[in-house]
Order: C-alpha cells, then sequence, then structure tokens
C-alpha cells in the first residue's frame, strides 16, 4: 500500500489550475483545458455514467483513479466552493447522491462537521487536525489498499513538503496557461527527493511516473 | 525571418538551471542532467570535434541550434563567470578561439566593452542599452536569417515578456531539480500568449514546439 498522486494534470508551465479561480471557472481561466484527455477517456465516461470514450493509455492513467484506492484524502476547496465556517450540513460536493470515490474521503478543512455519509459507499469525514492526522485516517481506513491524495494543489504540496508521498503520475497538458497554482512552487517543496521513473506521451497529454528515490 | 529559442533544457518542475549556480556548477546543483539529450547527440559532438552520437530526433531539435542563424543575443552570465566591470578583454566566452556561433552575437551587459572577433565569424558585441537595442542590432545583422535568443532564463523571460519571440523549442527532461531559475516564473510573463504547437518524447526528453497564438 502506497500513498499517491494520480490522474493531476499539470501546464507546461507548471500549473494545476489557471489564474482568478471562481465558482463559474472552478480550475481557473483556460484551466478546464488540462483535463481534455481525462474527459475523453472511457473511465471518465463511464463515471459520468455515458458509453464510449478512448481505451488506450490515457485510459489507462485515469482507471488509476479508481483502482486499488483505500481511502482518500482531499482539500476543502476541492470537495467545494463554500469558505470559512459550514453554515449547514447541505453541501455534500460536487458529485452528487453517489460519488465518485466510493471510500472514506478525509477533507482537510479548519472546521468541524459532522460526517457525510453518501450512497455507494463515500463518507466524507472532516479533518480539522491537520495533513498527518488525515493521512493516519486514511492509512487506518485503507487497510491494504492505497490512499489517494486528490488535490487540489496546495494540498498535494503540504504532503510532498512533509515527503509523505510515495508515487505521483502527473498529466502535463500541452498547454500553457500563464498563471495559477503551482504544485511544484518554492525552493523546498520536495521536489528533488522524488524521480522520474517513465513518461509516456499521448496525443493529449503526456503522462509523467514520480516515485521517491529512496523508495528504488 | 523569426526571433527564436531553441534547444533550451527544463526541469519537469519548471528550472532550466537547478539551485546554486556556481563556477563548479554554472547549470547549478544537478543542472548538468538537463542537457543529457543535447550531448549524445551527433550535433553536439560534432560541434565537440567528436565522431558519433545519436541521429533521432533529439539530433534533429539539436541541428536547429546551428540552422538558419544569421545572429545570436545571450545574457552576460551565459557569456562567462565575470561579474561588474570587465577588468580586462581576456575573457572571450567560454568556447576557446573559434566558439559555435559563427555569427554576431549580442551580449547583454551593463558595461561597456569593445567587440571581441573570434575565429570561425563568431564577433561577440557588448550591448549596454537594453534588450530592444540588442534585438535590433541582431535583427539588422541576421539580414534574411533566424535571430536565436540563446539563454540564460533570465533573458528569455525578458524578451518573453515583451512579446519578442516567435518560437521556441524546450526539451523537457526527464527529472526534477527542485529549485533553481525558471523560465516561466510568474505571472505576466506573456507565456499565455503562446500555445504548444507540437510535441515529440524520445527516451531522453519531451521536445515541446510553441508559437505564439497571433502567429497562427
Amino acid at each position: 500500500m502506497v500513498v499517491r498522486v494520480n490522474g493531476i494534470s499539470v501546464s507546461l508551465d507548471g500549473y494545476a489550475a489557471g489564474p482568478d479561480q471562481s465558482l463559474e471557472n472552478p480550475l481557473g481561466v483556460g484551466g478546464e483545458r488540462l483535463h481534455d484527455w481525462l474527459i475523453a477517456t472511457r473511465m471518465f465516461h463511464e463515471m459520468s455514467g455515458e458509453d464510449g470514450g478512448s481505451e488506450g493509455v490515457d485510459d489507462q492513467f485515469a482507471a488509476g483513479l479508481r483502482t486499488g484506492i483505500g481511502a482518500t484524502i482531499m482539500g476543502r476547496n476541492m470537495f467545494g466552493p463554500i469558505r470559512g465556517e459550514w453554515p449547514d450540513q447541505d453541501w455534500t460536493g460536487w458529485w452528487g447522491d453517489n460519488p465518485p470515490y466510493h471510500n472514506d474521503v478525509f477533507v482537510l478543512t479548519h472546521y468541524a462537521r459532522e460526517p457525510a455519509v453518501m450512497d455507494g459507499g463515500t463518507t466524507f469525514y472532516f479533518v480539522t487536525d491537520g495533513v498527518e492526522s488525515a493521512l493516519d485516517l486514511a492509512l487506518e481506513a485503507a487497510g491494504d489498499q492505497d490512499v489517494l491524495i486528490a488535490g487540489g494543489a496546495s494540498v498535494i504540496r503540504q504532503y510532498l513538503r512533509l515527503g509523505l508521498i510515495d508515487q505521483m503520475h502527473l498529466a502535463y497538458a500541452p498547454i500553457l496557461l500563464g498563471g495559477g497554482e503551482r504544485i511544484f512552487d518554492q525552493p523546498g517543496d520536495g521536489a528533488d527527493r522524488y524521480e522520474c521513473v517513465g513518461f509516456v506521451p499521448t496525443d493529449a497529454a503526456i503522462h509523467i511516473r514520480f516515485a521517491r528515490k529512496s523508495d528504488r
């Protein structure tokens, strides 16, 4: 079992989201193009209840978002647009009654809230005592499966800095965004503790796998 | 004729040079690995007076560093390790008596100096009145050929910000450096004025071509 990042799209100038994020542009201006490779896949079609979709390398990497994962961690900005105190229990994520996680999802937040039990095996737990605590809970919940650090970029950076991520798959999209939120932001983020262990291009993205150097 | 960047190597976290640049580590700690793809090519072997070298895609991109270029621009830190006033005329670059440029090279500096006429058609001119002036001189010198913005990263950023670069070829090396000097540094660098017009991977690098959007 490993702690991994999977299917995070990055622009060629290093941004996992474009500038000026908002409710209308949750991935920032121009940022939705980051996911063109993913949206075209059979896996994404299936997740959306649609037929068809591409079945090649992009789809194999997309499938990693669902395979072998026993628990998930995400930031509250990935969970939803609400900031500050939770006004009520109504917001339960972007994904409807049956979110595509089907495992325990630990949402990092400064504001306590009761768990939200959803259909299909997903329960959102709200963790207020930090990223390491959330990882402990996720490892416990995952059993012998992997923990997915789902995002966003700021959450990934926090785990990178602590050296707690074992493997990363990033999909470099062939676009430049000119600004936004970086995965590798500051010297000291710990990127140099990881190395590229494989890269595979498709027409839509360049898939890159990283592993911690000490793990090889 | 176009103004172009060619053969600039970038790490997957966006650095064209590693951290802690010094005379011993002109490309910063770990930065020499950025150029593994280039050093293996037949073009680089030829330039160094050696036989052999790879002849595939890497070599074709490397050849772009020598083909169709009528004038070159570089920063003084690319020209050499001396900072501040020139103590004398002795330093004439890293490349010996016959530098691999074979055209007029305009070196951006704050400190005036007489031109240095080298063997093989290379003359180094020292331009003290800014990047736009250097480009005017280079365009004049290039005739109907291209102007190469050779580097380093800071010089490329200055021309990018002014929108004066028509085409870029960057080679993404499959490494993470964790710090150093970025090509795409700040929002406002103008990266969003460019778009990817092609990408080709090899075993050693991912070659990406960019063009200004308005030129398409």
